[in-house]
């Protein structure tokens, strides 16, 4: 098979960096192309240490982000690991040099532009190409993405809440009303910034919960949701900041629509994703340090008889099945080949 | 003053080393006797690095803990540091010989003997003593304290829960039903025991559910709720261990009864606590690096006005407001003394 | 290519289970039996919960670690991850049924029984190996391994402190007297092993050293120099604790017999290695981080012009490069494929 | 005794925090004057959350630190923690006004323009000073800092330096020559610093040695040997950066000038250190764990009769000996108060 030739706009944050060491080990695919404004000239083995070594990243150098430039770039595909409000400016370069875009930003999650502006605070830069835009949680909506121009890979949040919810959802099994979502993430989530907040001294023997009551996040869970019920509901979603390097944990807290207990809601899980190569529904409770570094999303659910509620935990890896690793994924179903090339480690 | 001689029994594990390192920094406090069965004959000084070179702790050495020989020690108060189970033989002897007893065990906690065997899955070896036993949140039954002859030292995670519930509760603005607590323990909330599970490679870059639905410290909780409201309310409870040494976080999803918002919580808080020495009311959400080594309980609000629901968040150190630090408050209470007497640091 | 079936015999440790993972994603690899006398009777996939979800080894079931049973097993080569003084016993009986051994313990370390003794305190359970084990360093004795029997894949720290010494001490360029190796380790290189001193709560916000002055790596350190070297140089070693899961750093303190700066030190590296894929040299000291997860050993070295002293630096992950990871190498050698097959991540 | 008035410069970073908590919990000193160019305006409580709740800094708000202004506070005696080359300047304008200093930063450290210049790379901002200044360690110089107008705090790896040298010089027992540090420190020593090397994400399992081979350190550890040995000898010194918030450990090989082993040293430190509040001598090696949020400095030896070296050990707390905890212990002597006041926890 030929190789896949791949950019990569902002690879030298959290996120991009982990796009190298996969695309790095990916079988059928080279990457051709990577950017960083603040890395340019440089070579990316000498950037990403953990890369030096790699032969086939040798000859790698890191150029400026020039959305014109990009466009005439050997690669065909270019994954996008900016923040959000830049993301657009360069997916609408690229698509219109016939290009396809993996997008890890927030910039094409969502469908209504009130929407965006409302979590977001800024206009939207490029709001044609929002209905065109697919919201790349696989496991969901794999076909769409098999023909999709632009991909919006979904947050990390998202990915660890609508992955338990959704099947149970859409057989009506819990409802949509009075959700919880209590969830956990580690440091790197933040990304590569340097904020006072984010230094080991703050974030060591620290646990807290932070962007309460209205996380930006909260916007795609609500509209896929909505998607999927045909109503708005809205979530109560508070995130917490612990000292892991990688790593999420939900708990969501649901009220079962009838007689539906856990060992239920495995089942239905189990049959959902049965051919799924990265979810893996235990009777075990999910633990961050089995998902490290992997693509796995890790299912688990409780009955609390005494209070009639039903538990769902899930946990992931938030730069790989919450970014890159999905990216990689939906890169893989675009392309056609193993879902799980050069995702498994 | 004169020194007030107590004695610790299980001193040597996490909870009693924090009371060493407490009583040894109190003014009117003298430790005249420490008991542990695995160091038994050894100087605390050489069993507990950290408290190497005080002079005032050169002269404890640790002796055997046994039940009928502690009755003749000159200490009047004595602390249990014990497994539950344990505490109460301990409790019943020393009660017997006029001393005085703050067990941070849960074996005091519970009122009814049912629910004690229901959560500890053991008959209570001291029955008799139940009705008379004290459940030793200073903040709510200060009064009690006072005079009490046996204490029982709230478990961690039921002060994290408590102390943000009760006066909201009590006052009628929040609804004792559907009650979800959602929260994040250190490691030293397991004690010193050597389990695989808590070694640094399995708790380090982890984070995990454990206990549901049903962990032990719901027992307490559930029963101070009914005592408050005067029916049975069960709540959902998700304890999570994530990698810090010390330190707790509860998120608390509660339901107003009425028009009632963040700022009225933290309005009830501050009257409620106006004069409470370790509870701290802030619109800043806490965060588990500003209660380490204190004896603090942090309290914060938010109202999700999209769901209606009121967020209550709170923080505090496991081994001192949860464990050893509450214990010593009790003590100072008990004492007559300056309620903040060796826990400001 | 025909996978090549591996045994692994004590499969449920740290070295064990990442014996498993890199096995898992070697492409010429097949495992085809495990044991754990813990686990026996149980799936691997439901032991080791990163591994679960991979199809290749969800028929794979612990078995019972029996010499005598082991022989009749189909694999031809089998990883021994056992502690010291057991391994032996399984090597011999593999050995006398035809299979090949990759040992990941001390037991074939050494080739003096005397020395064994001196460090291991106990007699030397197969005495008669030792002349046939290759020390199996690739970097080394590559072509020594290729034919061997018995491979004793050296420990941690030796790796760490031989790999930056050999390529100078073999040109004379350092003088082998009067060497400092002063080493950090995380945690996991410790074992699964119940401990006090290895829980969460006593690693975590720890730093010490430990074995001092004669850790038993010390022995094959001494050993390798010696074979080297012609004569024998004790080493001035002190390992240190401190709260990584995985990771070690050396830095070495060695004298150049001339004129002899860091660059020359990079330079010899540079060309003895120059083909090694698991050796990366770099003016940019190592970071422990750069290299987890990976068989990497990462060089460096600085001239201390003030005092004379040369400084090397390396870094690897104690359970790939210092374990798992170079087992495997050897694997790859003795099995003639890609010395990177399974390696890569 | 009536309370001592006291200003903090720089009291927002960590060493400021560090003397802000010691001196809230002082029971001679009262905290006067805080300066914060970042907070100025907002009250201490405010922004230090750990101290929210206190009492008796509840009226203490930041001002902006204006060298002149500060000269007409009431405070006697004025802490600085500020980097160098800002100190001296403060330093020069509070002594003019007839206060005393006691500077956290390195501006007063050297008695030798060259070496600061060599070491800083800036011109000494207040020349005229440094005669006066004492370099104030007080298990060394304790006379001269009663009286001093102006004291430099030793440095955090110099602290952990000296303390087991300089007795073991004086008294001639291992030489001068060839002395190796190699150390290791917790991530709060670099500062409240928004550099991305010292984000959680990138200090969280990692480990890395820095600053090789001239540390600034380097030069008031090499004079004040010098000052005690007549002659100047190079030091080989080596830090790295381990994931502790708080603690410092150094490993030092030396080489006896005699027959003198581990026990002589622990014997020659017993002795020197017998009435020293802080110094702390054991036969067990120490653990950083064992100091954090401690003022002391805990010693312990090995002799390595294979090589003939002596290995000397210590630990201390950064923030606390490395830092502000020394400089609250030189203001007990200047304020001839138990020079344990504030500082036992």
């Amino acid at each position: 098979m030929k190789k896949l030739k791949v950019g990569i706009v902002g690879a030298s944050g959290y996120s991009g960096e982990e796009l190298c060491t996969i695309l790095a080990r990916h079988p059928f695919v080279e990457i051709s192309c990577v950017t960083s404004r603040q890395h340019a000239g440089k070579r990316l083995v000498d950037v990403l240490p953990r890369l030096a070594g790699r032969k086939d990243l040798a000859s790698l150098t890191f150029i400026n982000p020039d959305p014109e430039a990009l466009k005439s770039e050997e690669a065909g595909i270019f994954f996008l690991a900016l923040p959000h409000g830049q993301s657009a400016i360069y997916a609408k370069a690229l698509l219109s040099a016939g290009k396809r875009v993996l997008d890890l930003s927030a910039d094409f999650r969502l469908r209504d532009l009130a929407r965006y502006k409302e979590f977001y605070q800024i206009d939207h830069p490029a709001p044609e190409l929002l209905t065109e835009a697919v919201y790349g949680l696989p496991e969901i909506v794999r076909e769409q993405i098999r023909e999709a121009r632009l991909v919006a890979c979904p947050g990390c949040y998202p990915t660890s809440i609508l992955l338990p919810l959704i099947p149970l959802l859409r057989q009506k099994k819990i409802s949509p009303e009075r959700i919880i979502a209590s969830c956990l993430s580690g440091v790197s989530g933040a990304g590569r910034k340097t904020d006072v907040s984010l230094l080991y001294a703050e974030c060591n023997e620290s646990a807290r919960a932070y962007g309460v009551p209205k996380h930006r996040h909260l916007s795609e869970i609500e509209q896929e949701l909505e998607i999927l019920t045909g109503a708005f509901y809205p979530l109560t979603f508070v995130p917490h900041l612990i000292p892991l390097t990688r790593g999420m944990i939900a708990t969501l807290y649901v009220e079962p629509t009838g007689d539906f207990d856990a060992d239920d809601a495995l089942h239905i899980w189990s049959e959902t994703f049965a051919d799924e190569p990265f979810v893996r529904v235990s009777k075990n409770l999910p633990d961050a340090k089995h998902v490290t570094g992997t693509n796995y999303c890790d299912l688990s659910a409780r009955f609390d008889d005494r209070t009639g509620r039903l538990l769902l935990f899930s946990a992931l890896d938030n730069l790989t099945k919450g970014a890159a690793g999905q990216g990689v994924q939906n890169l893989n179903i675009i392309a056609g080949c193993d879902e799980e090339a050069g995702l498994l480690v």
